[in-house]
């Protein structure tokens, strides 16, 4: 199958270097590429060259950002070429055109590679579904947050540390927002639950991220609950209703979870035959996430063509996902009980049976007040 | 699809109740019975109603052991209809007969269910070596044995008194000895091996099982060596060779291994670009193990012909799988130094640098001499 690529950068790189050495049954035959790049005869820097170009079969968007990868990957799949992305803002933003782009000209939408980097996630949701309903999908989808956890864990460093030796190996950006504060693992989150749902998930979940955690915090959590903390995704539905958020979780340190190392993902879904199954791998990088494409481009090739829910058919309700809250902060948090200090004197705060969104929200209102607070659900996931 | 089901067990019983309640574009047709206990009309006691009926695409055998399993599968396969099986003995005993039949009709052969029961295993392999070659598969594929352990080790009970408790749950056997004897492991070992590494993997390979584990090892391994014990398989390919065992593993108590809870399964494969890959779920099971069947089956339905390695490529080579070695005897360990005492004054050895076989060899010979002595490898992986 020819194929074509936008953007050659670490992920395209590695789709080209995978097929390259690897699938002699796929031809990369068009790399859209800057205007002062190009050094290759398929590169060109009109996209044009690739939409029109009936040879071409399927193109792979791995330039991220919201435009033009937008229009260039609506263009494709109306010239019904199918597209496989790694772009989980683009997909987590317009999903619903591109599946009725797709299903309008019969081209594949394809969408592994945005969510869990290599881990066989995307996939094994739409498979458990072939079987089961899924009331769960929850998990650790953000490589950069648990590298930066983990290292506080094993090392004692403070956060700043952590994010410092983190961007120098290459695991976070120089701006690291996207990762830490939660927003790349909810848009994971919210195309993990429309896909495993079958009813499109709203986009502005309850997110909060890891910026405030400190040592002093993993510290407390360790020695006075038994639990640590992880930047989870997590999303359930039930009798017609469904919620999802992300937020820091507290998860007993003997759950998997809570020994997922360095920048490694773990998804989790459950299904009602097949029970709770786990996925675990790298969730990043040029060669786990070019392998991810790579799968699709062969499914593409085998004649697949996926479907995704276009309609929101579930209704939103936070209180499916309730449950204790733990705050760190120097001012009173309303409606809280103290619970102790940690070893710096610091004061944390127990906020019993709220919801997702009510704690978000007492969180917000919190961080006007003390912006170095923290709060992380009580979770049971084990 | 119209299917058979031969044996309708535990295992027979959870794909007629997830097909009956899920899968409408599967049909159960015929189910082979034992004389007496017919009472469905889709009741038999003779194989030839199933493999002369020519509506019958597939049959699913799931009375395990070898025979009449064996017999009836070649039978099935050489009339043209595929077998899905979740019987690891057979598979292990006869993949190449099984592979070679099916190739001749045109049958499919599916044995996803063999090997870590709902979870997608096999079925993985198979996926990541569409891209990669795999250098490593292992893992927790005996969840009777890890609910032992698990048990042992969070409620400090001794071995027997866990394996009442399992049998009472319906988690072991009346004879265990399959499941704690690393038996069931080896032939999941085997198949797993043979499957990711694309050359058959031979039967005898080193086994050994968690009979001889007490609560004292479990302590002493995790205060002396911050260590905790599981049953692994364990297969390696390098340069031509290959090396497969079943052992007791010490894993550092913060892997994720170690911390794999009751009677779940974590499979892990390593492919040169999509890394290291894990696979968690339950290992066993009427739903489980059926939802893994019924997945074979819809494959079939779609058309997949699954190929098998009929022959040996890999040289034997067991040093691939070497490393130090802990045992727990009254008796003098031959090559090895003592390196301390337990809670009740037994002795551990540390046997350094051994492969698997000559620990294996070590480990046979000092049971002669002291029946209640342990073996186990100080493994790494994490």
């Amino acid at each position: 199958m020819r194929f074509a690529l936008l953007g050659c950068g670490v992920v395209g790189g590695g789709v080209a270097k995978i097929v390259d050495e690897k699938v002699p049954s796929l031809e990369l035959v068009r790399i859209l590429t800057l205007p002062g790049e190009i050094d290759d005869p398929r590169q060109t820097s009109d996209i044009g060259d690739i939409v029109n170009d009936d040879t071409v079969e399927a193109v792979v968007e791995a330039m991220g950002g919201l435009e033009p990868a937008h229009t260039f990957i609506l263009q494709c799949l109306n010239a019904g070429k199918s597209v496989v992305t790694s772009n989980k803002a683009v997909v987590a933003a317009f999903l619903p055109e591109f599946a009725a782009a797709a299903e309008a000209s019969g081209a594949g939408l394809f969408i592994e590679a945005t969510s869990g980097g290599g881990v066989p996630w995307i996939a094994s949701i739409v498979k458990a579904r072939r079987i089961d309903a899924l009331s769960e999908v929850y998990g650790i989808l953000n490589g950069t947050s648990n590298y930066l956890i983990h290292s506080m864990e094993t090392l004692g460093t403070e956060f700043d540390t952590a994010l410092a030796e983190a961007q120098s190996l290459g695991y976070a950006e120089r701006d690291p927002s996207a990762d830490i504060d939660g927003i790349d693992t909810a848009n994971k989150c919210v195309i993990s639950a429309t896909v495993a749902f079958g009813s499109l998930c709203r986009r502005d979940i309850p997110v909060h991220g890891i910026r405030n955690l400190t040592a002093a915090d993993i510290a407390f959590f360790r020695s006075s609950l038994g639990r640590a903390p992880r930047l989870m995704a997590r999303a359930i539905q039930r009798d017609g209703a469904y919620a999802a958020c992300v937020e820091p979780v507290l998860l007993p340190v003997g759950s998997v979870e809570a020994n997922v190392p360095a920048n490694y993902n773990l998804a989790t879904l459950v299904g009602d035959t097949v029970g709770t199954l786990k996925f675990y791998g790298q969730g990043a990088g040029s060669l786990p996430t070019g392998n991810a494409i790579v799968q699709d481009l062969l499914d593409c090739a085998g004649g697949e063509r996926p479907a995704y829910a276009t309609e929101t058919t579930l209704q939103w309700d936070p209180a499916l996902l309730a449950g204790d809250y733990v705050f760190r902060s120097s001012v009173e948090v309303p409606g809280a009980q103290p619970m102790g200090e940690g070893p710096d004197g610091q004061t944390y705060w127990l906020l019993h049976d709220a919801d997702c969104e009510a704690a978000g929200a007492a969180a917000d209102a919190l961080l006007a007040a003390d912006p170095a607070a923290l709060m992380a659900a009580l979770g049971t996931t084990a």
